[in-house]
């Protein structure tokens, strides 16, 4: 099985940026982790501040990987663009978050992603990666 | 660990009712499966069709249970007083969806209990409440 | 044929709270009527002020009746729940109302139960059940 | 008894339009039906697609009927004049709809027209002219 | 000075419609003082029940006379095409309302009209017809 | 016949701001050739910049005069207590505006006056202020 | 004087539940010292999680005691019900909270129920209880 | 190939009204060079002010005609019965606009037409109708 | 203890304005009553139409008195400055309405100062203001 | 004559992506039709998932073509910066779209785009491209 | 070169109000350094609580000084009438603010005062006024 | 003391693009000047039409300069993915723009960045980089 993390603008701050909110683990500290406990599962990881290379990624990815988890962070809530790219693709795509955005304030509450995708997994820090993965597996 | 599945309205109904969102494999089927591959976790279950006894039900097991797994049915969308039960209880609650309720009718995509629960999960069908679990083992 | 009237919340006031608007006739009075003009047809009749109570006469006849008419009450205009209930089942149902929702406060002209019924009738007094019942004779 | 059917646009394509929504049986088929079921009542009709005509003939009949059954068709959702008619009148006026327009699209779940009228019926098909002929009878 | 005088759908009721919003005194009786004490001004009227039939009206006198005094019914809170037609033409339009629409229905206090005109007079009953033809006047 | 004139914010200076929209006559030069065309009626004046001025004014005159013409410039789309000043008194109001404010920015096509009021006259310049003069004359 | 108290939804977890909102006395301890204060009233007390069970209670108190105190808790802000069961019956009711509910969330700030009943006290902690039975005395 | 051209409100007046927008072109001497052009293709020609004669055209033409090239002027943002018109026929319907309606007031913004066509075009002054013409040729 | 009464626009007017909405009695009859009922505590009384003074009359109690008593009429609807002058001092205010605000006109159900307020009562007529009183004393 | 095609994100998708909306022959193939059948007009083409991209396309092309056909894809209903970017140019854009986007999700039925350019065409599938290219001829 | 500094509601009180939002300085000692650095300008300032001498104050300068540099407070958000004042004067007027009103309550984020203004200048404590003082002198 | 000025899209054609807006100027010739003027500042500029590419310099800068200067053009109405970049760093950063944003259309008087910023300048044309500069000397 191949899996694609794709990860959008300012997560790679992540570990260094609002702590309270993100946590203070950088992302690929957390990704070794997670390659370690699924080591049979190959798992890419790709990230950009670029909406449209996000979209590159998912055309990319879209017709050859067994599963794609997008984090598209603050494009979440403002591309169509990139759920259009979504709907365009045949690979399953799972939408992670790792803070509650419904907790957060209200333009984060919607997701322009949500209607594209197969699920959605939300406010579980880190771990909502983990289990993205583990929904690819059962 | 001792987990308590909560299901609200409708839900008694999973493998009857729409099957083409829902599924065709009734909640108690699956329910059994679940145990078998946490038999390790103790998992409680309760259903109702009456939105005051799900605030019942939180609030007894709200200061007791490691965890609780919340599919508010109908009652997702309207109801600030489970919401508020959640946000009145210690135990932390993780709210699930078996359909991505973001993919349907408007109303169905607020909700009203999402900013109360720890994290959401929706769109894996039954597949969503195993995830759930997973969080809780971590 | 076999038909169940539920009503909902405050419904068993009717004939004692505000006359101008729902007349004063107690709808038991009128249900012995209606009964007597329909002989031939079984009326059975529900009522609770609970709206979870509701959706369980909804799941318990929507497989048995050949239709249920249903005045949900103050539900009508905020319960996904009883809707969902009614998309649940296979026995057609009928939504029926005393008053002219339409002409009345805001929050009374939006249903949101009327998307998920087979007809609405409102507006003719305690005539709308009767014309409810006609419905299903043809 | 003397009742005047009014017809809105395009209801004199029942019948060829868009036959799952509207059926397949032309509306003077059907009137010819309704008239020897309700043989000794008088059923006049009028269509036009013009809203002024509407208005024009609910004037007419507006102080001579016993009542008025009123299929607005689009006009339902955008006509404050007719509305204003059917307020200036004596004759009772009735609403009816072929088919259930609150399961339609958003604009269609908008009556201009309910707050003015005695009552409304809709989702019934060609029957709820018929049950709108009944509410007269009683 | 030629002055065009053009009633909307359901003026013609005047004075036997809702005498308690709109008076007693029907307008073609109003129309004959309102000519004698203007005797040297011609006034013409039209009245319609027709939005086309309106804007017909005001595109032939549009070019030709002094002034239109225009109350447009129901068709103030609903028309594009009548305020286009407003637009189009070179004559100056004034509008009129015998009640204050300001002080009724939510959907009556919306003019698509006024931003057409050159002035708005509402509220004095019928002589809110005779301000404005003071209006031409001056 | 007692009137009072009273002028709202601003309105102190036409004449000398925005003449395209207002005018390049004073008031003050306007309010004599009222006086005298209409010299049979004592036509006071009272202008202010402060909102609680203008309500004193109304409540001072509100029982004494015959009639009050008012334009209450900005607080026109502001002021709930002026509005409310005006139903606490007996004697008729009507509202004045020197041009359409239907024809300018949203926020000034709603007067939260309007409904508290007997009238309104806009859009005919300075005489305006004379058709209001004059609905109360008749 | 028969004065009745009724809680809705985690009420009965108040001195439990988010102490800096609702203060941490548990409401039973200052119904003690409630109903020694005001010996001489009979003040009943009930709680429900249930909304259709408060509208039983409403009905059942409302033509018999002198007055009802409400805190509807989260059915506040989603109940059609219960504010339709206040206007069904003859006893005045009070609305009443512990908090100020217009200084906390948006959906907080909206109550169905306060255009129903007499008056509403809010914001005093549990003294707002007092101040309503003091209401009752005058 | 037959073609029909239906012109709504006002488009009697182009090459007369507000020429900066629409401009000086009477559209019958546009006519003439378009059927010149394209000269085997027959092309007719309907225009009225009323909606409702724009639906009893489009019904005539609809089941005749290999296309329908439709400017229902104003009627495009307010009618949803013509909207209910090309539905209901089986010819192909082109929405055309001399300007661009995009560019002009919010109002002008909505076409409650263009969901019910096959495709629209708008900006390009009179080309727009050729452009239509165009697109049945392909 | 000290207490301020602060009286905003046109409740200088009551006893004499709409007696079925505010009452036959003028406030200063009702305030002796008061003072005398509550002979112990000094309540003094400031009444302006005039937002400014309302925030003078704030500011300069605002660190002086033990409580203020704010009925700020109008202005509860429209004034960010008032609320930000409550904000601003340190003596907790209470807002009060004679009438019950939520059961009126929709521009009066919100209000801009509730937020800003330690409590509110509104719907007891005058006593609204004994049971500010009261709430000072516990 | 110089014109350049602009394409948005997923547009390189075309052809493989949602068939039943955008057809199933890739641009490319369609291009080298369009290109031969306008041999005398030089066609450039140019394609990016990435806003800023297109921005750069505009700007570059926006002194020198004759023409821009710009078919934003997702960018249409979130780019404001796009819009910005053909205000500034001097050459005239096209907005082509291959479906009828009036037809569709809420969110696709609202272009930011539309206000900025020329003319839009849509809902012709990949026929809007040769239309656009028409109109520049004429 | 002769400046106003006008302050509106509340602005007294800074230095001494919500310290963490406005500071510990108050006014009067920040317009010492302010007077002393800006030596060869001339600064004049005025306070007022009530809008409308906001307003006398503007139309008092707003003819003779070379600048105004207004913080409106609260008013900033409610006061057409203060906007008008601005449109009506030939002097610019520079809007400042001492806290960034965009990162505050929903209310606070729209200034009906900034359309009017040549610029605004908000956030930076009272280097805002500085700012605006610079913004002069170039 | 090291900025960084951050130019988004469309802004390097500023002095070419609709001058009467963004004035004669272009940037680069007004950076000289400014840099000029501040000598003893070093001034970094960077301007891109991705909005991926200004947050990777405002990540980049964020941690290393003093200050930023961001004038984000159509970006600023929205990004949210820019406003959380801001929100990531530690660098404070002001907003800038050239025109006056809140008298300009309604989508550009939103800025998302706003909420994000430690203060925002507009209005001023290229006087406003200036003021942004000063503000970090103080």
């Amino acid at each position: 099985m191949k899996l694609l993390i794709i990860n959008g603008p300012n997560l790679n701050l992540v570990g260094v940026r609002e702590k309270d909110i993100y946590g203070s683990e950088p992302f690929t500290v957390f990704l070794k982790k997670l390659r370690k406990r699924y080591h049979d599962i190959r798992i890419e990881y790709f990230q950009s501040n670029i909406e449209g290379e996000i979209i590159d990624a998912l055309q990319k990815a879209g017709f050859l990987y067994d599963g794609i988890i997008l984090n598209a962070g603050g494009y979440t809530h403002t591309s169509v663009a990139i759920a259009d790219a979504i709907r365009a693709i045949t690979t399953p795509v799972i939408e992670v978050h790792i803070s509650n955005i419904f907790a957060r304030e209200a333009f984060r509450q919607i997701s322009l992603i949500a209607p594209a995708v197969k699920g959605s997994i939300c406010g579980f820090g880190m771990d909502s990666y983990r289990l993205a993965v583990e929904s690819f597996i059962r």
